[in-house]
């Protein structure tokens, strides 16, 4: 097979919302993936620049400018399609690519939630798109991986949700920690917050800076967390969650807290996370005293997970760690598009971190 | 009287352990204080230089040259002693001073824990001056200040303690919180690590990153912020408390999360803690939805407080940032001089944080 | 004296621009000034803000709100003002609030260019105000002290051009270097830039990032140095200037490089700017191998200024720092006022740096 | 062929130095070279760790342990060797091993000086290997490709050579700018300064500020960057060359003066650089506006270059940027090892830097 024929016969993928920082970062990982060819990039605000105007690391790659697609311009372009949108602006649009025979991978919130009701509460717009809603998947790829690779609609976890849910799961499941009073402490570089213009994240607003937002209960993120603890632990779980914004670009920590269900060991906690995580790539399980490095994952679709018992009040500390622009988005998107094309699910993502 | 005189009535004050962040930070904060004379500097390893050799932002100010000092040597030139040694070495040092007629403020851990069981447990060391350890008074002004004012021995409290104790003590003490189940996630700025070199702290480990450490109940203040809450709360307090690294030079940020006692709303909460520091010019606690600024607080002795309530999980979440440095550390020990001299409490911390 | 007869008594002062960060640290400064009252704050976009809302660092001053405020609204309030605009705004405003009696201090380049060619050549804009432009009196205060005294109208010079001229000008006025080939590669802190939103200020551009912009001739502080420099050299200076952003808030560091004019040696180029500088207490001369620090004049209205020779090359090079808001904004407009008052020269200005 | 053929038919390689900074980019490099295999990892201080203990993101990498190694010791495990030693500690190593059959690249600055005196007066060390050094091909890879790929023993240029010289050489060699009068306005991430304890190198000394360092003619890159310059120009070049610290990890900007020796275009100029450098796909000369961007190389082993045209001062100024420990240090060392090992230029060196 010539490579003009290779080229022919990869999957034609488009970015729509290419503009924006998880868009970046899909365009950068499908630029350079084997399997697929990168055909479009949809971006409104941005419409007739090159994406290097926009991001100078893209300098170099052989890209399409930015332009303004509606689904028939997709669909003329590619047969699968990332949604790297705002919140609210994917629900019509994924529809119209589905009807056109486009797979789809949704990175905005908007297909993650089984219950419309707690979309229309914390995200403050009527969902309407019932169906879609019922046939997506939630596409955390370590829980739910078989279910994608059968799926024509992807919704793609938030970044909060993947750090703290991967980390927690397996100790639900396994019964090692009671359901109730479940704490998460997160803390969020900067490009979490995306690129649209704020006051809040302008330098000199954000530098030798360190704040919580949208505290108390009101992140958009707790009923995704929730939703899926919930299925884990076969109880309803309810969590405190508390966002928080690093002094950084990349990265996600999260300190999560969680009391004993029973008298389980240090080691019985780490073994439970290793071996729910047993030849899964992309998940580092740490032992021993090892902790969790944001730098060791930046620029890596990698998650590190450490459980540590603090024995003198019968409560889990886990510690989980991932390059939110990653796995926390676009990483996690194409591994979830790999599965849905039958492709190695690490295709296009065999990246490392920097050492310094 | 003239300026001669004036500066001959003035107490004569030392520092000893000179050399570090926080007695860098005494040394600027004494050079400008307008009821001492700052007379000499205690630095075994950095004797014989001048302050500005290792701080150049203490450039123009008429400093002594660090030296060596035993107790004799700091007696000849002083009345009134700030020890800021490494654990440990305060020991011996704070009970010779006192025997030559001293007044003693120590910024160790060494005399904070009235058990001294405890004190062997954390910092691994016997104690071995129960007599002092009976006669130190905890210099958390706010809650000892009256005790302060009579002492001739404080002990200074540390930085994640003041910002967690300060914060917390009202609620448990007006029973607004539940005992059980208290959590401090506590993020500080690198300045808390001291001045001595480690590979921990080189710029190349910490910037860009965010780690935590001595988890799992093993960090040194611990007993301290328990003791303290055990009896504001009048039960035992047993908190789960985790430390992390920012990387920032200056500031603490700690979230703490407790469980409601009873059906107290977020405007009693808040109420609570206004009540409670009303009139204490160096607490702000704040109102409503405005949330601490790590930034508000660096370079002043201010400590900020706000309450949330997270009603769907009935818990409060309380935010409190300081200067790791001054309030958490050279700002505080100054304001317990103030009180232990008579002068008025805010002499010398008339200080105020970069608006950018 | 009563306190409110002491208070009454004080100038009035306004500022005009004051939501913008020079206009947030004007606020500071004389919020705390032994000598002024401050009286108003002009700011239009956030007419009705409290300033805290802005900056929570100026929580706990008691401030006047922004207001929108044309000169009528300002002479009714004020008897002084600072104009804190962005360039061309002031234009008008200063005439107006002359004629009405007040005394301005000008902060944007308005009238700081003797030449109104060169103004409309590098600010694009008519200038219109020839006879403010002959009054006006450029307030470097080192240099033009005395004429500032006697100014009703004083432009305030720019951050990159203080921190480079005050370096160089001993040094051209002696005649120790030649005023052929003078380059000034100047690098600053990003509130530099001011509040205004702008992409190229968003924290995920700037941070573990370094640029150049204006390059080749091209930025408006370069006929303002060149104007200063060429009277201090009695010949025409042409200076290549290259501005450079740092990831971090505040300082200005100028490395400057000029060819030596006789034999100089390093010690008598040292001297000649300490001599030069002598008793002027904002002014570091520093001597022998002391380099200048950008962390120890950040929160002072200090210059601390380094020359250094190449002999290999027979070239000296000139270190200079200032903190960018204040000694090249702020700081130096108060400075400014203080003459234009018969205030002392520092009043307001006693402050100091971290040491960490 | 098998895999385990494959593997073994591969080119051995070791790393000597391998726990410093260049060390470790060098052990990512070449544990992911598709063409050789790292088989030994020399390092004295570190011996008997694992590369991950000191470097996290190297987890998940199948490494030898750091160990003690004697020229012997290297010669049993690998063919080719890297050293990445402090200067003066490849003097003798570097023999050995040639002696023994391997070829070297050295990363030190002990062999990048024809003129031993130069190296003596800069390093203060006797050399004392005159063969070797005669011997030695300077590795700056796209002027010296052709003899490198024929040398058993190269010479890494240093992480602020290589900038420099790469953006000065083409306009040099082309008579286009006047070879007196070349000033170097350099700046560094930390990471340039090596993993070795150092104050100047602790988080708090470093963060928010910006310094320069062994000015005045005295860093040791000098004599290297005016050998190379010289050669270009044909004709002496003398050069200021000023290192400053940033605060970030990795990058070097350079920022370089050169008057015009004629009437060239900024086009012209710009051309210049892009034919000498035409097919040489490390080096990325721009055109027009657009400018270096330190992000856009940071992780991978370019070099951007920009001249622009200062045509009020008749000067050039040339922005060049590069990752100081990729096409700095371990990156231009594996492209050279390509090249002596008659592998592909770019074998192993396909990274892409961070969009964000």
């Amino acid at each position: 097979m010539s490579a003009a024929q290779k080229a022919s016969s990869k999957h034609r993928v488009a970015v729509i919302g290419a503009s924006g920082y998880a868009g970046a970062e899909l365009t950068r990982l499908l630029a350079r993936h084997p399997g697929v060819r990168l055909t479009a990039l949809g971006a409104d605000s941005a419409a007739g620049k090159a994406p290097e105007e926009l991001y100078p690391a893209l300098r170099g790659l052989d890209l399409p400018r930015f332009q303004k697609m509606d689904a028939t311009a997709v669909a003329a372009e590619a047969d699968f399609a990332f949604l790297a949108l705002p919140h609210t602006e994917s629900l019509a649009m994924a529809g119209d690519l589905l009807a056109k025979g486009l797979k789809v991978v949704d990175l905005s919130g908007d297909f993650r939630l089984q219950d419309s009701a707690s979309y229309e509460e914390f995200y403050r717009h009527d969902h309407g798109q019932p169906g879609l809603l019922k046939e997506a998947v939630y596409g955390l790829t370590e829980i739910h991986g078989r279910r994608v690779a059968g799926a024509r609609l992807v919704s793609n976890p938030g970044c909060y949700t993947t750090t703290a849910i991967l980390a927690l799961y397996p100790l639900l499941k396994a019964g090692l920690l009671k359901p109730e009073g479940i704490i998460i402490d997160a803390k969020s570089g900067v490009s979490g917050g995306g690129r649209k213009l704020s006051q809040a994240f302008q330098f000199c607003e954000v530098d030798a800076n360190f704040s919580a937002y949208r505290v108390a209960g009101s992140h958009q993120h707790i009923p995704e967390i929730e939703q899926e603890l919930t299925a884990a632990a076969g109880a309803p779980v309810r969590v405190s969650f508390t966002p928080h914004l690093l002094p950084l670009n990349r990265g996600i920590f999260c300190t999560s807290y969680g009391a004993l269900a029973g008298d389980a060991t240090e080691a019985d906690l780490q073994a439970c996370v290793a071996d729910f995580y047993k030849g899964r790539r992309f998940v580092r399980a740490l032992h021993g005293g090892d902790m969790p490095n944001l730098r060791a994952v930046v620029g890596t679709n990698l998650i590190e997970i450490a459980v540590r018992l603090d024995a003198r009040v019968s409560r889990a500390v886990v510690f989980s760690v991932t390059d939110n622009l990653i796995k926390g988005a676009a990483g996690q998107a194409v591994q979830n598009m790999n599965l849905m094309l039958g492709l190695p699910e690490d295709a296009g993502l065999d990246l490392s971190a920097l050492p310094v």
